[in-house]
């Protein structure tokens, strides 16, 4: 640090994403990627043309593709928000909406809510999920705060309908509520509908999982026009162009290669529920999960000690010191070949062989 | 807008972009962006694979360009900072470093400055340039805040020699003084060098201009490694990939391939001052540019009268309505055969023929 950093931020932990070891090859099931390329339209897409014109800036705009995104979803241009992965834009929702009674997250979530708050001097509350690990909707209605919630979330992986969605946003109409739908096409159930009902409604999602494209960086949210021009306001006084030209032409592509996505999705949610039978027949406890990870615990071996001894094994997992969860692992759902290669790893360190 | 904004970004006013506009094609000289295409080898480099590895995030330290830059400019690792361009940079610089005391820049300079100043409540004062556009360094001696000069500065294309910067990190050894050098490869001497020495000294640059690059979305800051760390610690707490892979893979590529974009800068610099003696010849008043544009004046037609006939003809200039720049226009330096275009549009428009 040097000693000319604002004050504000001296004493702020900034997030820490997944690790990204490079001493030996890994199986890497901990940062949620997709382990699909993807769809072959999009990866033959770019052309020499394509390179030669990065010497031109990108669309701030970003016109074309949101009105892919508005007819896949039938909603209008002006519903639609794009933005540097979904982090960008939920950087910019806790900025525009956390007004003067801040924010409300649960207490197990996206590890990213508070490091958002804390860096815009947000007060939050957490709201401590049952002992099951379920979302009470009660507990977010009525609270008059910028609602943020992951449906799924994570990492927990587990879905609240979207009627509670709904009770939810019709109890805090001076608030925004802000619903993370980062994993929702592993089997949950979108709430953007609502944006028609409610003008307090943003809806975020991503590339990085379905879409099988995290390292391309975009995000887009669904909302009311006049959350979506509160969010182009901050990021045209921030930085206009952030969307590259080769992931804008790319991301253009993947909306007309819905088909082959939601084929991965089906594969995937395929190898989850094989993988936590497989798991659950091991003694884990397997949260029920409509995402593209499980998150699970052995009452055999500590959580962090198993995530060690994946490690070892040239395996990634993520694991969380936070003491509620510190027993689970959450583990990225790859191929049904990698989840055979995990299972058959953990029958291994679970039996003490080549320990 | 939508009554969820917080208050103190209600009457906030964003940066406006160059326009893009879309009902014919246009000769774009109105955002410097580079006439020539990535070297060779950077457009040749992209396969198949690179985009089947976009279901992977990008590495977020970006450790691999940071090593190539900081081999180019023989300094270290920690004293470089990368991120989605370096308006991306700017703006967590004015988040970072502003102190209690806020900024100042010059009144005629890059129009972001105020507004990353405005964003993050930063009080700021606006130093004016003499009477001939040159800014007189004293401006900036001891005045104990976050100083941030564009040099060359935008969109005079002017320059102050380095010495005078170093007077000006000597007198202000409590505040981080900010050299935006987005231009510098057109002219302009790089203060970068002084970080050695100072560490208050950070330096700011693009991929976006010389590079030729600025589809791409890659900005680099250099300065001692306490700032760099700063700097980090924000990106850390709101988008820690928002590069993406591909660009930083061409980021890489671009290092290498260095004789290239030199030899381009000179050819900029040599039609740069063609088209000067040229537009003196029309009777222009031209200030001296060390970058890749010129800023115009003529006596015979006003500034925004001439951008709009310009216009009309397919060309498009970049015109300030800033009481005190309003005579001018900022004209980006594209091939040879673009300037000739340019130069004899002025020269019909001038004579009246074809209006």
């Amino acid at each position: 640090m040097s000693r000319y950093l604002k004050e504000a931020y001296q004493a702020m932990e900034a997030y820490v994403p997944g690790e990204q070891p490079r001493d030996m090859a890994y199986l890497k099931l901990n940062t949620n990627e997709s382990p699909f390329p993807p769809a072959p339209a999009v990866v033959a897409a770019l052309q020499k043309q394509d390179v030669e014109q990065l010497r031109l800036y990108s669309d701030p705009t970003g016109r074309p593709l949101k009105e892919k995104l508005a007819a896949l979803y039938g909603v209008k241009v002006e519903n639609i928000f794009l933005s540097n992965g979904s982090d960008d834009i939920l950087n910019f929702a806790f900025m525009a909406f956390s007004g003067e009674k801040g924010a409300v997250f649960p207490d197990i979530t996206y590890g990213f809510y508070p490091v958002f708050a804390r860096l815009h001097q947000v007060p939050y509350a957490e709201a401590p999920l049952k002992e099951d690990f379920s979302l009470d909707y009660r507990d977010y209605c009525g609270v008059d705060r910028l609602v943020v919630i992951a449906n799924p979330n994570a990492p927990t992986g587990m879905t609240i309908p979207v009627g509670q969605i709904e009770e939810i946003l019709k109890s805090n109409p001076d608030s925004v509520v802000l619903i993370d739908e980062a994993y929702v096409d592993f089997g949950g159930q979108s709430c953007y509908p609502l944006i028609a009902d409610y003008d307090n409604l943003l809806v975020v999602r991503t590339y990085s999982k379905s879409r099988c494209m995290a390292g391309a960086r975009l995000g887009y949210a669904i909302g009311a026009a006049g959350l979506i021009e509160d969010l182009e306001k901050l990021k045209f006084s921030t930085n206009p162009y952030n969307i590259n030209r080769l992931t804008m032409k790319l991301g253009e592509m993947t909306v007309d290669a819905e088909a082959y996505y939601q084929e991965k999705c089906a594969e995937i949610i395929a190898v989850r529920q094989w993988t936590a039978k497989r798991l659950e027949a091991l003694g884990f406890t397997v949260l029920p999960s409509s995402a593209n990870f499980l998150f699970a615990k052995s009452g055999r071996i500590g959580g962090e000690t198993l995530y060690l001894e994946l490690k070892k094994r040239g395996i990634l997992v993520r694991h969380f010191s936070k003491p509620r969860i510190q027993d689970f692992n959450r583990i990225t759902i790859g191929t049904a070949e990698q989840m055979e290669l995990l299972v058959q790893t953990i029958q291994t360190i679970l039996t003490g062989g080549n320990l």
